[in-house]
Parts: C-alpha cells; structure tokens; sequence
C-alpha cells in the first residue's frame, strides 16, 4: 500500500444557478474588476489515501465522492490529479 | 482583449486547523473508507476575465485573491490553470 494524494474539483453543475459564483462577480465589479465576466465557485478536496496503485486510488476517491462528497443533483466532480504523497 | 479562464485554488494555510476537512475524513472513516488518511478542504473558483495576453490575466487575478477572495491570516492561494476561453 503507497499513500497517493488526490486532487478533487467538485463544481456546480453547468446551467445551475451559481449563487455564489454571482455574488463574488459582482463584489470584484464593485471593486473596479470590470474586465471579469464570470466566475464559477466550487470545492476543492485534497484526499490523502492509501492505495495498491493510482488506478486504485483514483476509483476509491471517486467512489467517496458519489456516495460523499458530490451532491448528485446540483454538482459535476472531477480528478484533477494524482500524486505519490 | 482576448477572454481568458482562470482557475485558482484556495486552501486553508498549512499548519492550520482544517475543520471542515477533518469532519470529511470522519465521516469517510465512518463510511468504510478506512484508507483515507487526511482530508483538506478548499475552494476552488473559475474566473473568466479579459486581458491583452496571459500574464496580465494572472496578474489581475492575483490581486483579485489577494483583495477578495482568500483570507491571508488563514488561507493561501495558487494560479492553478490559465487558459484562452
């Protein structure tokens, strides 16, 4: 078993409402930021687990993240990496 | 001005407190994920922003961090990506 360090971005689902993706838009407008157009906020998750392999690792983070981690009906996740830690 | 998509991550400055992440890792504990060793939970944000070329639009996120959206007494930031929408 190696310990792997597993990077997760879990986002809102595109075409849902991004409240706070809006909010922190219009508060960088406020504050002279005009050339931003968008902003989307989502979670990022740092998993430190141990594994055979990545492949291991890669499937038991995602299992944690559709039974977890990740509301089904308003949030997309991805991997974003896997790292020996 | 070409539109640019930025994206960053936002952690809880290492040595700190991570509560969030530890109530993660418990409740993967208590799901069976007995692997699961360390959680750290962060924000990640998608910013799209226009600019002359790629170096301004970091620039210009970088300060959006430091101004807005990470805490600098709790949390550290990092470019992740940038990248032409």
């Amino acid at each position: 078993m190696k310990r792997f360090r597993v990077s997760v971005h879990i986002v809102p689902r595109k075409g849902l409402l991004d409240p706070q993706g809006k909010a922190v838009a219009d508060a960088l407008h406020t504050l002279g930021f005009s050339t931003v157009a968008d902003v989307h906020v989502g979670r990022h998750l740092v998993i430190e687990t141990s594994a055979g392999d990545a492949q291991h690792a890669e499937a038991s983070v995602r299992e944690m993240c559709s039974r977890l981690l990740a509301n089904p009906v308003t949030e997309d996740f991805e991997i974003a990496a896997v790292a020996a830690a």
